[in-house]
């Protein structure tokens, strides 16, 4: 007797991590070669890293941030720490700089792989995570920026999902106004009233900036208003920049995707670890999950901007593909029979021997279609 | 500075660890996917377990066999130990005889994903190890062993993989003579000997059956001329059946697949840990390594027959797809013109603003095409 057939299945997998059965599998497996089908036609090359790195590695720079998320394992051959890769965002760095430092910029690089995350004891979530992104790597403009949002946009209409949305934020703008005006003892509490778009705290912890951070309170929501808005803070000049890069980011996205959703939130810092510039989240109206993010970032010393899409919510908010229909045949069906109902998109069930009632065996193994006089014929 | 960009190349992944770069990932990905959508239009249906499980339930059963391969991690949330999977076959397994232990049998499925294990200290070889395979689960028969094969050969053939053979073993027939003549303590050298094809040492050691392994000797080879000469073989009652197995099946798979080349191999029994009937190994003549292998086992307490191919394996044994042309072109080509150069089969790679010359541009971008006067003309 095997060892899982005595344990309750609810306990036969650790927590966050899941199979994935009929159907569900294929699904995402589809959505996956589509988004990265879009990513491909846009000139965005494919790089496969792969699951375990050095630990050095694989959390330095920019990984770093991820460091307490990360199982780590001891390498018996080299006698050196090797981590499971929490993000691949760490590892494209490494191989544009590294293995691809001689290939011209701007570099276009595309992702797809699961990722293994410690989580939190206690809490539901998915430990195994997979992702799907790109990298665009050299250059830093607005429109490079844009590059990256257009592209996650055509990836996710490719899948069919509504409602799309793409926040967009920009922490150094909030944090540089507030290094210059409050005392840093004070900057965490103000922050977290930020956070809880706490209009009253923010009133009192704002200090000298407080009518600047109201105003940016209330710009957070569509772009358009929003930056109409924000034009009328006086930002600093040493901050100034940050606020017209992200109009120009704006502006540039809209030109490539006049019809896409965008909203800004102008004191969203929180979770944007390694970033330096715009950050963007993906959200859909038909689900609560976030679908994607990304953002600008340093990848070595490079400028970057990339986006990762996470399969396992894209799934969850897409409409469920057609399953293929399924037609049972008889052992020894003609070959070109066979080549003629794959290329009509059928599967083929093949019997494993005579069957006395080929309808009800097609019937038994949920087959649509069974052959009968030369055609597959519906059940 | 990012701390990978002062470690030598070399020694910047661990040994057994790889990147694929663009248009090896990208093959590794289109092989992976052709390989998968042959599997799916003979009705295997894909499922998608973990790359980490509980060890007790990954390495249980036949899982067993792979203990000594396998890397373990604490599970801080559950305070079990997890294990990172060295092989899908017992993957596959657990999700047929629980999750999907009420769908009608035969069962078959379809996986593809990435393995680890820790191989040996000092050996060069893969540790990352892709597999993309099937599992028949339930029948017990010569046709579902010849549906496996068929279907493999298939696959391979869709990659364009040329001289590919499978070669045939039943190491049950073997052992089962050699456990009824041979004591138990001088079996060991003489599996040895047969496994060194050593005709005088076989002679030597084979007591009683020494007649009958010196034909199984001579058998090994091209699939018809060695049954023909087992057939002479006066095999005990006993294990008479492996041999009209052995039979039964290589007859199965040449009524499916009559252009196949076959051998057998009647004295091959190493390497075959949870096997218990027909056991299969892909070969090719473009490549000197094994592209896939795979048998009957027990799936829990059910029959089955699976086959996993390499992905790796066959990326190195198949010609190299054609890359798709890429096309450079302004960075407010209109929609259409995107539109149809997709269509067309183009990878387009925009500018990310106005340039001095386009086709410098596209020569040092590394593109085949240039956009120019409303076409793509090649460079």
């Amino acid at each position: 007797m095997s060892p899982y057939s005595e344990t309750p299945s609810a306990a036969l997998l650790p927590s966050g991590f899941a199979d994935l059965l009929p159907g569900e599998a294929e699904a995402e497996a589809r959505g996956i070669a589509r988004v990265m089908e879009a990513f491909s036609r846009h000139g965005y090359q494919r790089v496969r890293p792969p699951l375990l790195e050095f630990e050095s590695s694989l959390l330095g720079g920019s990984g770093e941030a991820l460091s307490e998320q990360t199982f780590r394992i001891m390498d018996p051959s080299s006698h050196r720490m090797m981590a499971l890769r929490p993000d691949m965002t760490t590892q494209i760095a490494r191989i544009a700089g590294v293995r691809l430092q001689d290939a011209p910029r701007p570099l276009r690089l595309s992702y797809s792989g699961s990722c293994v995350v410690i989580g939190t004891p206690g809490r539901e979530s998915d430990r195994q995570v997979s992702q799907a992104g790109v990298e665009l790597i050299g250059p830093d403009s607005a429109q490079a920026d844009a590059e990256v949002v257009a592209l996650g946009a055509e990836a996710l209409q490719e899948l069919g999902i509504d409602g799309v949305s793409f926040d967009l934020s920009m922490p150094a703008l909030l944090l540089g106004l507030i290094e210059g005006a409050i005392p840093e003892g004070e900057r965490a509490a103000l922050i977290h009233a930020l956070d809880r778009k706490d209009a009253s705290a923010v009133e009192e912890l704002g200090g000298s900036v407080r009518e600047q951070l109201a105003v940016m309170l209330r710009s957070a929501g569509p772009a358009d208003r929003g930056l109409e808005l924000l034009s009328q803070v006086d930002f600093p000049e040493k901050i100034r920049g940050h606020f017209d890069r992200l109009k120009a980011s704006v502006d540039a996205i809209r030109e490539r995707s006049p019809e896409l959703r965008l909203t800004i939130d102008p004191v969203d810092v929180r979770g944007w670890r390694y970033h330096t510039g715009l950050c963007v989240t993906v959200f859909s109206t038909t689900s609560r999950e976030e679908l994607g993010r990304g953002g600008r970032y340093l990848a070595g010393q490079e400028a970057a901007c990339g986006l990762t899409l996470r399969p396992q919510a894209l799934l969850r908010a897409a409409p469920v593909p057609d399953a293929r229909p399924r037609c049972y045949v008889p052992v020894d069906l003609a070959r070109a029979d066979l080549v003629e109902l794959h290329g009509s998109g059928f599967a083929t069930v093949a019997a494993l021997g005579r069957d006395q009632d080929p309808a009800a065996e097609a019937q038994r193994l949920r087959c649509t279609h069974v052959w009968r006089d030369g055609v597959a014929l519906p059940l």
